[in-house]
């Protein structure tokens, strides 16, 4: 880890932004449903584990529960359940796999044609686990947690009423680095911490897809350092490009 | 209509506004899609019929596509059909059914039990519309509409990343009222301006669901006039539950 990232991260006390943030969900479900669960799509990453143990230590492990939600068979799917056994929170498996299947034959009858467009086949699985997840919760009056962290937030790397979905963001101001800090704070094993997040869609881990690493991001996110000019330039790119995840809905006024 | 209401409306020149609001989306795709066609969810209803009209003077009808999207039988789908023929846009269906009772089957089997609550029922539909509505317009680099009003918005009366979803808004500051004068302003047949609101759910109305009318909200809304107490308190009440759908999600901060 480069030096700007190393003294930035041990110049802030994770273990007391780890017992506010606890502290955050706790006041948040005491104001919007205080006696809901917090139900938390369980992807195996760092983050989805990090949320789940946020709320176990805010709620109470029954106050949780963890859906898994592999489309067809997920080759990382047992840390997913290594993740839930080892917080030992209420939890289920849905396969969204007839349910994307479902969307796409329909689609493709009503448009004609004989493929979909491959981003099709990148966001809509993340829709379909928003429309289950939400189906869970809505069945047990629960709250769903969204999940994405600040630098993936940054660079726009998140389906729009997908992923990007939910009721409450604990992670939604804190880095990749960050995630980890609090992570450890949480006691989480290293295994579930450090383990590359991937889309599971190919071989490809989320720095392959960006072309930059979390640390370069996390760095010029938090200390503005970059010293490659045409690496700043790629990241503001693409944090321009998805802003618009972040803002509200352009609507006309008059 | 109550003097109220009529009074704010006469006061307002509704051709100007209409042709703003077509130029507003002019230069929205201008930024955000110069290529792409609008792709807009035709229900039947005056809302998503108004907005496929204006999409039609700001970008041509060939860049606009309507999609229907019945879920099993839909008793005014040929309410829609007539829509999109009055319009003369590209056009297709697509029964969601099949893709809603995926998501359904699999989440019971995966959390157990004999049946959804019926919240699920009320908004897993839109959700998968959502899904197949982006899943039609990323397969042709498409901008999917919001239809949403701001009478509906005022009351939260729409799916958050169902129906609530959508990359422009062209009515979100126009009440039912509005949007009906807007309709006429664009020649659309009465049958469609007037055609009450329903949620195809049941045989009730939006105003049924409700508990008040849109002219009672509307006159609320737009003069603040409201004789009865407790009908305003009904309004307020509902008004305030909902903020959330309007708001940015929520994020722990430090």
């Amino acid at each position: 880890m480069n030096d700007h990232l190393k003294n930035c991260l041990e110049a802030r006390d994770y273990n007391a932004i780890t017992h506010a943030c606890i502290q955050w969900i706790r006041d948040w479900f005491q104001q919007n449903g205080p006696d809901s669960p917090a139900v938390i799509g369980i992807s195996g990453g760092k983050d989805s584990s990090a949320v789940a143990a946020l709320c176990v230590e805010a709620l109470g492990r029954d106050r949780v529960f963890g859906v898994m939600m592999p489309n067809g068979v997920q080759c990382d799917i047992d840390v997913s359940k290594r993740v839930v056994q080892h917080l030992a929170i209420p939890h289920a498996t849905i396969n969204i796999k007839d349910s994307v299947d479902a969307v796409k034959r329909t689609v493709l009858e009503g448009i004609g044609g004989e493929a979909l467009a491959n981003q099709v086949n990148i966001n809509l699985p993340p829709r379909i686990r928003m429309a289950t997840l939400y189906a869970v919760s809505q069945n047990r009056n629960g709250r769903v947690s969204n999940n994405c962290n600040r630098s993936e937030n940054f660079v726009g790397y998140s389906t729009i009423f997908g992923d990007a979905a939910g009721d409450f963001s604990p992670l939604g101001n804190l880095t990749v680095a960050e995630v980890k800090c609090v992570g450890r704070c949480l006691g989480l094993p290293e295994e579930f911490v450090e383990k590359p997040p991937a889309d599971g869609l190919s071989d490809r881990t989320d720095e392959d897809a960006l072309g930059f690493t979390y640390e370069a991001l996390d760095t010029y996110i938090l200390t503005g350092w970059c010293p490659d000019e045409a690496l700043k330039e790629k990241m503001e790119k693409r944090h321009q490009a998805n802003l618009f995840k972040l803002r509200p809905m352009p609507e006309f006024e008059f």
